[in-house]
């Protein structure tokens, strides 16, 4: 699992069916990119959470059957980006 | 999922059977590499777009048994490149 | 999927079960690097084609249980590579 | 399967259920950025480590489905960093 | 699938379950990176390998369960690393 910073939600208004009711979130990786992710546990902006991939992200939302490869997985506590502790 | 920028359609008249009907377009990822995805949510030049990959393609093609690894899964409103937002 | 550029046929004689009359590629990627992919479109040397990758490319390959993780899924029409069009 | 350290526990009090009772450990990998892996062999700081990604990472885990991208999977033994030895 | 160079046995005595009984090695990547995989094959230190990652490494290693996420899927003949044929 990767750990990442919440940015903020992602709008958007035309999507698969497969993602109508979810949360998504825009995260910031330790490569400094912006990622999509579906959020099922409420991370809010400045949070730092970890997110699963891949096949494991669609068990971490609730559904196997959601598109989503990625997922926040949970909120990190007492986590300092300087010091990576 | 990851965010890039649609390009234009693909022009492939020798594929496997797996993608015969279905429309592809050249994005551009963030590290402004060109790649190839499906697209069943009609996403036009200039879009900016989200991707799912991996087994999540599948789904969000809307057929498990298609073999694309990388599918458009919505287009996102107001997006500014040079800020992120 | 990726678009990559055919180099030549891979040789080798010892290999496991799964893959023993598949012809393989050995193809340039975006980065510069060589890898090895399944071809079930007869794509030529200097061939630009695009890639399926993960679980997708045994669908890809025709057969799930082929062990490949990278398969040719298409030959590209009319690929510039300096303009990318 | 990647080699990588054991940094130290994750601590994390809000996480999706799939996670709930597993131990999980901050690893630092090859490029020096810091991944979270769920850990069933008893890892302890400092120890060189190999993981397992992907789906495979459910299996390692002992259940497939636990939703970790990422497992330790063994303890290597006599490994040098700077020889790779 | 990526062409590797092997580098060596990997010793390692304590690991999950799923990896008991199969022969491992440590190969290096294009990247020069080290990365450990399993080998159905028996590849010698030296040899030029292609390796198969994600859920066909587990197909590859002739056990759908086996935790691997890489395995070495064939010898390569004649390869020479400065030409790349």
């Amino acid at each position: 699992m990767e750990i990442m910073q919440v940015e903020g939600p992602m709008v958007c208004t035309r999507r698969v069916d497969g993602l109508r009711d979810i949360g998504m979130r825009v995260l910031r990786d330790s490569a400094g990119n912006q990622v999509v992710a579906v959020d099922p546990v409420g991370a809010r902006p400045g949070n730092w959470v970890f997110t699963s991939s891949g096949s494991a992200a669609r068990y971490a939302a609730g559904d196997f059957r959601i598109l989503t490869d990625l997922t926040v997985a949970g909120i990190i506590d007492f986590w300092d980006a300087d010091t990576g502790q």
